[in-house]
């Protein structure tokens, strides 16, 4: 909070009062809960309280991110403050405000801020704390080192200093390209963070549109597949293990659906639109990433294209990118593991009884771990359309409604239609409506089980 | 076709020689096919065999039963006969045709004959022949005495004529009570056809909403209600065991929806609508058994009754009615399967090491049969997406497209929109669409992996 204060004072904006007292409250609390449980030992947590620590962790670094955007002049209210922080430090990129071009430096340098710091938050989750809890099939990514919950913090803490520097590596570079393509120093900042971590907050209403640029679209559509793909084999390949990068089979259907979901976009756009092919290749790809990835970048108003590449982007905004990176949704490896099961289902229908193995990056699967991965894609299904129900219930269309769901369980940012869509935002929904999404991108963040399981009698018994 | 043949020529309609030749020609085609297949033992058939035998059964019954209508005065192309003949003989109920109210009473007893024998033959395929084949979990209906391939022809005969019986039973209760509720002989004899089979093809073009008669609505209710009960329960009933019918965990699960769906909607058209209590609560028990067995007929245009019934009635037309009824989407007893899986997973994140057993009506179920069940929910989620990307392809709007892919798979019959809607039809889609949508219903009334198998590499090797 006080680098956007220094951001503020720099040109003189009245915000940086809010910053400074929302530190220092922050700061209090903080400190508090650090001397109240000086002693205790968290190296030694039992896996319920991993699950409590974690969805705390989550919701209360949103609660206190929401409080500059509460206290600050822009006039929101605390279901709008709440909304917009959970939103960033989700990295999902909804977003309540209007007028961001005019919008003073400190609010849009702690936007970027959450994502960047949300983002690094669901890498090391991700790779550190739900393999450990085998939520939805994780057990998948457990290494023989992570096995045991007691070493949750002290690995989480490894990693998040391993992939840390890696992570601001990218954001560099991610900077100096958009910087020398352009965008101002401060701009060049703010997307950075927010392109790195795939979450898609902007310096202007118009988004990536704004700057007009095909080499900023082109640089941005690289940089959010870059962040879509697993960290751990990014420090690999420096460690000097490239391999892995390429043969690694989440990479690869992640990357050949982004590229088949691009050409049939460009199909569409030139077919359907007349648009000239690099124009349309251009368009497809910067929405195709921003979508899958969960970004939610818009470079133009992709809901205008038509019927088709509405349920394209629909679908990937489900799927998402690959588990261990900053996206969100269902996930690569789910479906690589979804898409084995249905494959044998339709093998033993015909020889019932051969053996068939599923596998995951050569290793064998337990049907264990492929029950494990179809409860979360079930699951998925049932709090899609729980949340419609409740949004249609307050009053939202069809559209609205279906798109906000999804856009928020898979922490992706902009829905569809006039209200929500790229050319709209989340400003005008109720409160109410406000409430079910912010608690709808913590649930899709934290890969709903997390979350769900505090709500089981069976946590609380004993 | 030579019952409706009679009832052209009564009323003196030139279609008599429509059914006449049809039938004559369908007569020499099967004639052809027993005298070729004379001595072939059908009592050794393999399991391939069954699959191509299913699929075969059902697409040559629906091109056969198409004859009538492509050739009859109603001047229907071919896709429409084809898409009328199919949604016919799957009970989905979609029609192309417009002017039902004049239609001539051939035609009008020809589409209720379709949907009443596609009933009773999916009873009979749901109850003999799928549980053999192992399709997507229902190898939980496996008894004893049908654990053999070998003896699925013998045994379908024997079921055919035992529910035979009580289908045509339950078909003569509606008849008379419709007749006495005030149809003419003729309209209840269709619609207690269609019923029954929850197929919902009606003599009016506003389906039951025609008749404007609560009583009627009611009585629809219930028979439509008691066509989503597995027919086997109503077996054992007649023979001194009622008591399953009652504590069979997919029927009360079934009415528990049922019921809960139809109060959510009362509440809704009391309160957002200002309907009267009685009035909304027959509208909505009417539409949500219409909507969830998969019948499809109206009394009103619920498509205007807002987003939350929209997202509501689209979860139940996924949902259907119980396995071994006429009804179709997903079924009940996945979703039993379904939750207790989820359920399980949140117990096992607490309890890592306790053991937790899934039941089915007190029986225990293997994890196999759990992955089989998952993994029809999975594909049903792929072909619904896949066929609303097709549709869009082709231009339908979204609400259109997502709603007939859905109406279509789940085997309901009206979508949603202007166009497809309750008040709707499917005459004005293009007829690639039409092509889509019968292949659909197909795929939906087979659950999917009957079809899909026979595309598969390894069903052809060896």
């Amino acid at each position: 909070m006080l680098v956007p204060m220094l951001a503020d004072l720099s040109v003189g904006h009245e915000d940086w009062e809010v910053f400074l007292a929302s530190a220092a409250l922050t700061l209090f609390v903080g400190a508090a809960l650090v001397l109240a449980n000086r002693g205790a030992d968290f190296a030694a947590l039992t896996t319920r309280q991993i699950f409590m620590l974690t969805t705390l962790a989550w919701t209360s670094v949103a609660a206190f991110a929401a409080l500059p955007l509460a206290l600050s002049g822009l006039g929101l209210s605390i279901a709008d403050a709440v909304f917009e922080a959970v939103s960033g430090i989700t990295t999902t990129g909804s977003t309540v405000m209007t007028g961001l071009d005019t919008a003073p430096p400190g609010i849009l340098l702690w936007r970027g801020i959450l994502q960047w710091l949300g983002g690094i938050g669901i890498i090391v989750t991700g790779v550190a704390i739900l393999p450990v809890l085998s939520v939805g099939g994780m057990q998948l990514f457990r290494s023989e080192s992570s096995d045991r919950s007691e070493k949750v913090l002290p690995r989480s803490a490894q990693i998040a200093s391993a992939i840390g520097g890696l992570y601001l590596a990218l954001t560099i570079a991610c900077f100096s390209t958009y910087w020398w393509l352009g965008m101002t120093p401060f701009e060049a900042t703010v997307h950075a963070m927010t392109t790195v971590a795939t979450g898609g907050y902007s310096t202007s209403d118009a988004s990536i549109g704004h700057f007009a640029s095909p080499a900023i679209e082109w640089a941005a559509t690289v940089f959010m597949a870059a962040g879509g793909i697993p960290f751990v084999l990014y420090l690999q390949a420096l460690r000097g293990r490239p391999g892995q990068l390429w043969t690694d089979v989440q990479v690869r259907w992640y990357l050949a659906v982004l590229v088949g979901a691009s050409l049939l976009l460009t199909l569409w756009l030139v077919r359907q639109h007349g648009t000239p092919p690099l124009e349309a290749l251009r368009s497809a790809a910067f929405t195709a990433t921003s979508i899958m990835t969960g970004t939610g970048y818009a470079s133009t108003d992709y809901g205008l294209w038509g019927t088709f590449p509405i349920i394209l982007l629909f679908f990937l905004k489900c799927m998402g990118g690959c588990t261990g990176s900053t996206t969100g949704g269902i996930k690569m490896f789910r479906f690589v593991v979804l898409y084995q099961v249905a494959r044998i289902q339709m093998a033993r229908l015909v020889q019932p009884s051969a053996v068939f193995r599923m596998t995951y990056n050569g290793r064998t699967i337990g049907e264990e771990t492929a029950i494990s991965v179809m409860a979360f894609f079930f699951l998925f299904a049932v709090t899609f359309t729980v949340v419609a129900g409740l949004l249609a219930a307050l009053g939202l269309d069809y559209l609205t409604a279906m798109s906000a769901s999804v856009t928020a369980l898979a922490n992706v940012g902009p829905g569809l239609g006039p209200i929500i869509g790229p050319a709209g935002h989340f400003g005008d929904l109720p409160d109410a409506a406000k409430w079910v999404l912010s608690a709808a991108m913590l649930l899709g963040r934290l890969e709903l089980f997390t979350v769900l399981v505090l709500f089981t009698p069976l946590f609380w018994r004993g």
